[in-house]
């Protein structure tokens, strides 16, 4: 589920609220990264161990070499930069995908609008024309997303909940077999036809209202497009690949080189033993929590704390269309003067 | 209320005018950071006084070894680059949202222009509208920011304002009940059945006017559900965690690590005990003032200085909107020939 | 008065031309930074004198602790990565309020193409029209550039200049008595309904035509409601007070921590006094001439060498959409074959 | 083909996904720069050898000399950042590239709602449309992709694929001797005709759906065009050029400054030998494989593991086309009432 | 003219590609930077050639302490960070001036489609409105480019072209006397009235198309309105004066500051004397090179080797305008069934 926070963070008095949001658990840094923390900590203290118990005093001295060897040269790894041009992309996305997603609210405005009739075929006709929009929508989600997908495994799902009929499912299915590519949008092929038969029998008015729909109905295909397209398109492996190395070897490498070292050999900043690295751990929250941003939202239609909601949208667009299109059709109010009428 | 200085700052005259912003107290800086200067002024001297006055010789050692280090550490912690992207980000949302607050001015122009008569029912088709698209407008207000929710409470307040009646509640609520979704955009519907009245009724002349009119209903729609978007969909927790982590634990760890020792200790830098550390505090002021920046915007319909004055917007655009389609409709000035006319 | 430099640099050739504009005093980083500077070099003066003539050897020793302790820490505050990115913000700014600037050409354009007739009433409703746009235009100028401010204070020296007529004088100010909001957009409804009027007169031959020059009006309305947006809308005061404290600091404390200090008492880098501090002065240049790019663009409709030239758009706009509109309406050259015709 | 691992990081739970992505081949930053790092490694091993076994203990004391002066300067060339503003740009454009890719379906669409009729002219013209839009897809591709390039080396390709008629290649070629420019656009002209053949015979009923075709095919045009520009408009040979001298000179310059020196020397961090410079492979990982992400980026229409699968694409469009606006022109399913209908 | 490269870096195998462009010579960092390498050069050798054989031991010793001073402060100007910023504005509105630049395609498709007739008087308005697209696009050309400048010094020049009648040339200068302002946009009123005059005489068929056209006319106006802009607002003076003060004054100070010092002085990291400072030239290829890229594109209409070919742009808008409307006007291949038809 998505997590909200923005009313918390609405003003800014006193102490402010960011500090509050420290004491968070879902969605929070700490969720995503503790499990690296515990491996991290018991790589750091079992290195400690044999170099504190296990080592005679001459290996101790290589040990002190090799730590202070790591120490400095895991300093020339610039894993700030290359996080922040790389977070930047992928939130950049993030927020793409989101904008991707398309609304079936305009549409149904529109047809409720344009298709007139409280008969039955007019509500047949605006129902269904809504119907496969969702269903070419709830389609396309099931190839991206693992939560629709697990709710939806098979076309004859999608039959069952009522979002496509046994009919429509028999020629879906005759399409299908014809060519390997994905026929998501068949449903807005449908839609289209729907529109032009409604025009036919005069039902929309005029030109204008049907070019308007189909333009909508456009537009949602190419948002389902977009949104195959992120999927399929993902953001050069490489990238990925060169931040993660960075970040991983540049904790293996602290590992070893933020030990803390026999006070009594003087080297520099090791004039005492916390035996808790604190600063060490704190960095180790900041960058890797850095990195698990990217890592939750590189595909935000998991099921992360933070991923779309994507199965609420589904029942969402589903109520919404209805209650648009047919439920309140008829339910205008009447036109009364306001109060301010003078 | 919104913070303008634009202009103070029109011209870069002698020594420019951005000093004399240094100045000022509403929206400042200082205003948001005192609380914690504040109490990170008291931690400080707290640490200070353990360390001259309760401390003997050999924990004051210690102490100057702890300081020493967290001198050392606190230094690796790149705060400026990750509050650079993350500062960024929230304020290309903060105008992103501005940005998609809707202005009902167009469509008055486009109503005032298309929905012609003088008559009761033309006027009050015209108002009618405007004000179905305020109330829409209203409503969504009530749901992302606290000041307008605190003016409206509930649908029952905006009756009592005028911007719904009686009757049209007793629908809205009607629907309300059949489904937990929200509803807001119910009275665009609404305004768009009392277009397609209009047209039937001939009070729009052509087919044009009712696709112009109802794509920029549409668009109203598609901003009204943006705002939400941008309240639903909070900038990922974590990355809000990682900063905020950041910027705290640097200051608490300059807390010991910036504190004046002793000077017969010869530590580098600290030849002399100045009892108040400037550059500590300037440094506090910048980067605390550089976070706050990002707190104050991160949900730019708050109670902030720098927030966005809603409510004067609600006024306005029901003002302006009645203004538009009905008292100025019929007062246009006659046709006659400018100055230069030769 | 902008300051145009693009054909001086339209090729890169020997040593370039970026060092040629070095030379240049209009709108240079010079003439903006100069009385900073002189003022810096008064205060970087007077403490060294101070130093070397004032103080006894003890006070000195003390000054030089003092130096060394500004020195070291001065360089903690990363003003250039603060500034890299508010300037960045503001850049972005001025430009996209440079692009929202409305162009009346394309509306003229169409009304020249749209409106037919050479008598008096046609040539009166296309200069009407346009003169209502320039008009708008102009008001909403005057609101947020002192230039055009100055230059027509009140309403009446818009009606003295032939930009409105006593009558629309007296209409306008019976609106604007009616509402405490701007009514910069009132000539934009006139236009509107003259435009309606033409249509019904069947001066305009077709609903296509209408449309889209009620959709240009409404485009010129939404920038300049786009221009009073960026008007009103600030940076956010924090962004701004923490650059302008960050540089301001910087430099203070560059006063006394790039003092040359008596070379016979060994500091780093203190082998030798020049008197002249030829880096810090360049530091001061750089920075200070980085932080004044954002101080003369933050508002760009100020009186600024690098600000646009608002009086001479008006002007410009005026005798354009004359020109398009009515004078060269009927110029058009026959239509005759051209040289490469076969 | 383009590497897809979206699917494989949709959550981030326990350790995360991104380790995993570590150890894939395909597409990987190991693939890319392992004959780099094979080069590199030999140099280095062989700078190495002849520091140990070849020379005596002066020419040991020079080399170690040369050692130190370029360890101490190659960390003055700032690669990480001109790398992370150039490769910021040129995934910007990568992604913008892709965008530019035209899909047919749209028209596709379009075309099976508004030009009727079962009969063969129906279904030729139909076919003939989205034939000629792919057709000038395609030999744009031609144009800027060595992979369909490989595959349609000349026209008669097309013609034997059957993307191109025998007739139309003669007009084709016809054009092509009378104008040195490149003349792909040619089939979208010929598009155009037959949709106004195809009005003029009363097969597409309003003039609306004229405007929407037209409107789309230029559309296509335009991207088409976008692609060609991407193609001719490189990103300036000298931004690339500075780039790649930053990170070769670079690398070479730490063969010499990262050997091992020999520890008895004391020089700083050189305590102890290790033979294998571990940091410095991670280093040459790290930044060559930044470098690899433009490489393989810059033009994505290559044969690279990310580039775009063309010739994939070309197929798709083909066959998807076909069969909307022929295939399953009439296989639309009946009008039922859905399962949710009270 | 344009250098193009991306074929040649279409894969990334082996050793990539990038390091081949390094050995081209067309449009390379070393063509633009070689005359201040050389400048520099013989300014570092000069100041070497001072130290080393015109001062005696005691100016050496001073020489050595100006020298590492300048080292020290040198590296306090933070070049690498003004130049990245700087670089990624310029580099932005590069890019922005290329997709501004209008293509006429578009307009030419429309008319074919739209304007009947094979006579001469459906050829000659045909061609006659592609003229005046042109003209009005070369004009701005002329104001903006000194290449095409150079080639149209006047209006009589483009008589000659046949780009202008005499008659219309006439018309122009008339409108031309009577305003200051620049009149590069009245061809394209011209063009507007041709299209009017068609639909007088019923050559285009419908309204829609109409609209489509006077639309597309409009944004061409506005492209050459956005070229304009581009032209007469520069990036401001103040910022490109701040990056080059901060480049060339580095490079001065490096001079001083990286001389080859006497290794018998013991000063850190001048162990040895190599006469040629390598690392030195690097750095000067580096910064001045990404300084030169900025300087190449600010204007991307002048004459250097990545400038637009604006001259080959004119010509091959005209000959495929004329190619569209008129000479392939009627080649349309006659419908016939293709080789997949079933």
């Amino acid at each position: 589920m998505t997590v909200t926070y923005t009313h918390e963070v609405a003003d800014c008095r006193g102490f402010g609220n960011f500090w509050r949001l420290l004491f968070r658990w879902k969605g929070s840094v700490y969720k995503l990264v503790w499990p690296d923390l515990f491996m991290y900590t018991l790589l750091y203290y079992g290195c400690s161990a044999v170099y504190r118990y296990a080592l005679n005093e001459d290996d101790k001295r290589i040990f002190e070499k090799i730590s202070r060897y790591c120490a400095y040269y895991s300093d020339l790894i610039p894993i700030s930069f290359v996080l922040g041009f790389y977070v930047s992309i992928v939130i950049g996305r993030w927020w793409q995908q989101y904008q991707t997603l398309p609304w079936p609210d305009s549409l149904a405005l529109f047809i409720s609008t344009s298709i007139s009739g409280q008969d039955n075929r007019g509500r047949l006709m605006r129902r269904t024309i809504m119907r496969y929009i969702n269903l070419a929508y709830t389609i396309t989600l099931t190839m991206i997303t693992p939560r629709v997908k697990k709710r939806f495994p098979t076309i004859d799902h999608l039959v069952d909940a009522g979002f496509m009929t046994a009919n429509e499912k028999k020629i879906f299915d005759g399409i299908s077999e014809r060519t390997p590519h994905s026929i998501h949008f068949v449903p807005l092929v449908w839609a289209g036809s729907v529109v032009a038969r409604a025009r036919k029998e005069n039902r929309i008015k005029d030109d204008f209202a049907v070019k308007t729909i189909i333009d909508e109905i456009n537009n949602i295909r190419a948002k389902c497009g977009g949104l195959l397209s992120y999927d399929w398109i993902s953001i050069p492996l490489v990238y990925t690949q060169v931040v993660t190395l960075a970040v991983y070897s540049f904790f293996l490498s602290t590992i070893m080189g933020r030990q803390f070292l026999d006070p009594k050999q003087k080297y520099p900043y090791n004039d005492i033993d916390f035996y808790f690295p604190v600063f060490n751990f704190l960095q180790f929250f900041f960058y890797m929590g850095w990195l698990k941003v990217a890592e939750s939202l590189v595909n935000p239609f998991g099921e992360d704390d933070d991923d779309f909601e994507v199965n609420w949208l589904v029942d969402r667009n589903f109520t919404i269309s209805y209650l648009i299109v047919d439920e309140m059709h008829n339910e205008h109010p009447e036109l009364i003067q306001d109060i301010y009428w003078e």
